[in-house]
C-alpha cells in the first residue's frame, strides 16, 4: 500500500475524561497544535467551561481549535452499560461519533476504560476478521525498542482464534509505528515448554506456527517481557491487566523502598533531596500504563486510550500516538494483513 | 489447637535440585543446622559427591546431617509426566517420599517445579477439602507486612471453589506464619467493580462474601499487591506464575536503566561503583520469587520450593521456611479450618 500523508490530521479529544479533566487534556491540546501545524483538534465537552480554560490561556481564537459543546459525561467510576444507555451526549460519545462520521481520523480520551471499550466497540463496529477488541501499548525494554503488548484489558477470556487476530494486528503495529520489519511475536505463557498453558493458549501456538505471514517466536514468561526477547507479545486481555498493572505496583514498591533507605541515614536524606526527581523519572519511566497511551485497536477508526491519572505530558504523548497512527493508516492496515493471512489460512 | 513444639524437626532436601546444585544446597544445609540446635536433615543425592563437599568443609561428621543416596535427579528441563514415571530413585522423589512415610515433617527443593507438583500431588495426596495443590509465596509491600499470594503456578484453570479453598489456605497460612488475626483477604481482578472478571472469579467472590469464617474484602487489582490493601491475595495459577514473573523482569529493567543513566556521567560512574550493591539489594528485595521459599500447600505435607537460580541464602531461606511451616503445623490447620468452614457452607 502506498501511503500519502494528508496535509491535514483533525483528531476529536474527549476533553471532560480522565482525573483532572480539562486541568490536563487542554494544556495537552494546545501544545499539541503547536508543535504540529498539520493537526487541527475538535475539543469534545462543557463548550463554556472550555472556552474559559483557552481565554485564560490566550487560545481562544485559535484556527485549529474548535469547540464541540456535549451536555454530559462518563464519570470515571460510571458502568460501562449504563454509560452505554444514557450517555449519548457525553464528550466521550460525541467524539467517537465524529470518528465514525469522518470528521475527525482519531479520538483520544483519558476517560473511563470500560465505557469507552463499550462505546468505541458499538460507535465504530469491529474490522472484518476481528472478533474482539484490544488494548495494545508499547512497553520499555531493557534493549530501548519498545515492545508491543496486547491484550491489556478490553477482552477477557480470548480463545484461539481471538488470540491469533491479536497476534496479526500487534505486528501490524509493531511494523508500522516502530518501523520494524517481521517483528518478533510471542505469546505469553507460564512456561516455554510446549506442555504448559490453557488450550487456548496451545491451539494459538500451533496457528501462529502454522502463518507464513508473522514471525513467531513460541512462548515467553512473564520476567521476558521487558528482556528485548519479543517485539510483539500475546496474551488474554484479564492477564495482559495483571501484568501492566503489577508493573505499576513494583514501581511504586520500589520507590517507596528508595525513599525509606535514604531517609534513613543524614547523608541519604541529603541525597533523596538532590536525587529525589531523578530516582522519580526513572522508575516512573518503567511504568508504561501511566506515561503511554494504549491503543483500542480491531476497530474501524483509532482510538487512543490515555491513562485516567492522564497529566498534561501523558494526554499529549496519547495526542502523538493517534497522529502516528492516522498517518500510518494503521486500521486500514490491520485490515489489510489480516485479509492475506485468512486467505493463507483457508 | 494447642500447639507442642517439636524437641526435633527433621526435614528431606532435595540436594540435586536447582541450577548450582550441592554448591548452594549444602552450604545452606550446613548453615542451617549450625543456627538451629533442633534441626535434623535428611539429604538426598549422590551420596558421594555429597560426602566430598561435606568433607571439604569439616562437616562429614555432623550428627544432624544424614546422607541418603539417590541413583537419579530430575533435571530443569525434564517434563513433568517423565519424571514422574522415570525418576522413582531421584532425590526429589526420594525426599518426597521420607515426608509421605513420616521420616521427615518437610521437604525443601530447588529443582524443577512442574515435575515436584507432579511428584508431591502423586506422593503425598491432597487433603481432604482441597481439590488442587496451590504455590504461595510472601510477596513485600509498602508496609513491610508481607502479603501471602497464591496460587503462583500449581493450579492453571480454577474454579470458583479451588479459588475458595486457596482463600481459606492462604488465611492460615497468613495467621499461623505471620500470626495475623482475621488476614484481609482479596480476589485478584482486572477492575475493582463487581461487574469485572471471569465468571470463575465473581462466582469464588460470592462465596468468600458468604463465608464467616474469612475476612473477604473484595477485589483488587495488580498495582494493589504491594500497597498492603490485602494480607492474603487469590488468583488463578496462571495469572499468578506471570504477575510474579513480571516482577523480575520489572527488577531487571529497572537496574539496567540505574546502571545505564549512572554509566552516562563522571559522577554518575562513580557513583555507580559505590552505589552498585545498595541498588542492586533494593531491587531484587521486591523480586520475591528470588529470594523467598514458595509453599506447595494443599498436600498432606510441607513441600517448599526453592526458586530454580537460588543461592545459598536463597535455599537456606526456603528451610527456614519449612521449619515455621512445622512449628505452625500448617497442614493440620488448613485441614482443620476447611472442616469448620465446609460445615459453615453446609
Amino acid at each position: 500500500m502506498h501511503l500519502v500523508q494528508p496535509t491535514k490530521i483533525t483528531i476529536a479529544l474527549d476533553m471532560m475524561g480522565g482525573d483532572h479533566g480539562p486541568l490536563a487534556t487542554l494544556p495537552a491540546a494546545i501544545a499539541a497544535v503547536q508543535e504540529n501545524p498539520r493537526l487541527h483538534l475538535t475539543l469534545c465537552g462543557d463548550a463554556e467551561l472550555l472556552q474559559q480554560h483557552l481565554q485564560q490561556a490566550g487560545f481562544h481564537n485559535h484556527p485549529r481549535l474548535q469547540l464541540l459543546h456535549c451536555t454530559q459525561h462518563v464519570s470515571m467510576a460510571e458502568k460501562p452499560s449504563s454509560a452505554l444507555r444514557n450517555k449519548r451526549d457525553s464528550s466521550m460519545r460525541i467524539a467517537l461519533e465524529l470518528v465514525e462520521q469522518g470528521q475527525a481520523t482519531a479520538c483520544v480520551s483519558a476517560g473511563n476504560t470500560g465505557a469507552l471499550i463499550a462505546m468505541a466497540h458499538f460507535v465504530l463496529k469491529m474490522l472484518p476478521g476481528v472478533e474482539r477488541p484490544a488494548l495494545i501499548s508499547a512497553l520499555p525494554s531493557t534493549t530501548n525498542q519498545p515492545v508491543y503488548m496486547l491484550d491489556l484489558g478490553a477482552t477477557v477470556n480470548c480463545n484461539a482464534d481471538t488470540l491469533f487476530q491479536f497476534a496479526v494486528m500487534g505486528a501490524v503495529m509493531s511494523e508500522e509505528v516502530e518501523s520494524l520489519s517481521a517483528p518478533r511475536v510471542a505469546l505469553l505463557n507460564m512456561g516455554e515448554e510446549e506442555i504448559k498453558g490453557s488450550d487456548q493458549i496451545k491451539q494459538a501456538s500451533v496457528q501462529l506456527s502454522e502463518c507464513e505471514e508473522l514471525n513467531y517466536i513460541g512462548y515467553i514468561e512473564g520476567n521476558d517481557i521487558f528482556s528485548g526477547k519479543a517485539d510483539v507479545i500475546i496474551c488474554d486481555g484479564f492477564v495482559g491487566n495483571v501484568a501492566l498493572k503489577t508493573c505499576e505496583g513494583v514501581a511504586t514498591l520500589i520507590m517507596s523502598r528508595i525513599r525509606a533507605r535514604l531517609m534513613s541515614s543524614f547523608f541519604g536524606r541529603i541525597t533523596a533531596k538532590l536525587a529525589q526527581s531523578w530516582f522519580k523519572s526513572l522508575v516512573q519511566g518503567v511504568n508504561p500504563d501511566q506515561y503511554n497511551g494504549a491503543s483500542l485497536i480491531g476497530l474501524r477508526g483509532i482510538v487512543v486510550k490515555s491513562h485516567g491519572n492522564a497529566s498534561k505530558e501523558a494526554f499529549l504523548s496519547a495526542i502523538r500516538q493517534a497522529v502516528r497512527e492516522v498517518e500510518r493508516q494503521v486500521p486500514a492496515k490491520i485490515k489489510h494483513r489480516l485479509e492475506q493471512v485468512l486467505i493463507g489460512k483457508a
